[in-house]
């Protein structure tokens, strides 16, 4: 659990872990009114520039991590892979207004270097990623985040990330093919 | 082939054809100065809204359909399948400005019911679209959609999707898992 021993990942690079669309984890720190560190699951994000590395989520202003994530303007996007995926359904099931969810899943927050939002130990990457553009927050819960730092954990070798096509149904990666392109 | 033959799906379910993440493609039609209908490879567009289901999508200012997009203001978003993965690729190794890429790639433009552009008959999902929201278009090449009809093929059942890691590298759809989850 060391961060010590996580690599970082050249920023170009960011795309390569979000643009196949998996399920992930968004942390926001305690520095808001919020009070705490906080975690949620989210599926609704996309890449929107390559480098430097900007990506767009909705975060609903109905939960908790909204608050937090205006206040102190940064968070960490978390990869989870398929070990954790009843974790990352149960995150996803509940708010943290309620309950320190950190604590209640046994996840590890670890201090990141960019931002106040902390890493989360058990995923295999974590990027750290400042609010960039709240231009379309009104309208439609919209962020545009900058990625700062990528970390990868070297101890987990080809993680599978899940896929979510609703009410808890998630599709596993499954195997890899390579198909000659000329675009990154 | 017949378009008859396809089910039209409720508009509530468009988030769980796009939110997993698939590589999709982007029909545009010939209605703009263009001049004829276009297709195109893409992977950076997320769900933002269940219903009416919108979503966004980045088309680069440089791809030859991001003029028709602004002009017509209609798209179609089609979902291929594994079998698809090998023109997936060559469609986005080349450019509507060269080539007509329907005719290139023998794929079946078939007339949407909603929009000036072509469904792609080879696909086992369909989404008409219509721009709801340019104002991100000049900062981040960001459009704003909103899904008018879905149209899926009975034929193709437990279609396979793609996921792009990157310079070709493609992640093909696993096994289904299911957690009880509480939220759609």
């Amino acid at each position: 659990m060391e961060p010590s021993r996580w690599k970082s990942l050249p920023l170009s690079k960011a795309y390569q872990l979000l643009e196949p669309g998996p399920v992930v984890l968004l942390t926001t720190s305690g520095k808001g009114r919020n009070g705490r560190a906080n975690v949620m699951t989210m599926s609704w994000h996309m890449m929107v520039e390559f480098e430097p590395p900007l990506l767009a989520c909705v975060v609903s202003a109905a939960d908790f991590s909204f608050a937090a994530l205006r206040q102190t303007g940064d968070c960490v996007i978390a990869v989870p892979a398929l070990k954790l995926a009843p974790t990352v359904v149960r995150i996803g099931n509940c708010s943290g207004r309620d309950v320190d969810k950190f604590e209640k899943f046994g996840l590890t927050p670890l201090a990141a270097e960019h931002v106040a939002a902390p890493l989360v130990g058990e995923c295999f990457a974590n990027l750290e990623c400042r609010v960039a553009d709240t231009g379309f927050v009104k309208k439609y819960d919209l962020f545009i985040l900058e990625v700062l730092k990528i970390w990868i954990d070297p101890k987990q070798k080809n993680p599978k990330t899940i896929h979510h096509h609703g009410y808890g149904r998630f599709v596993v990666d499954g195997r890899t093919i390579r198909l000659g392109s000329r675009m990154r």
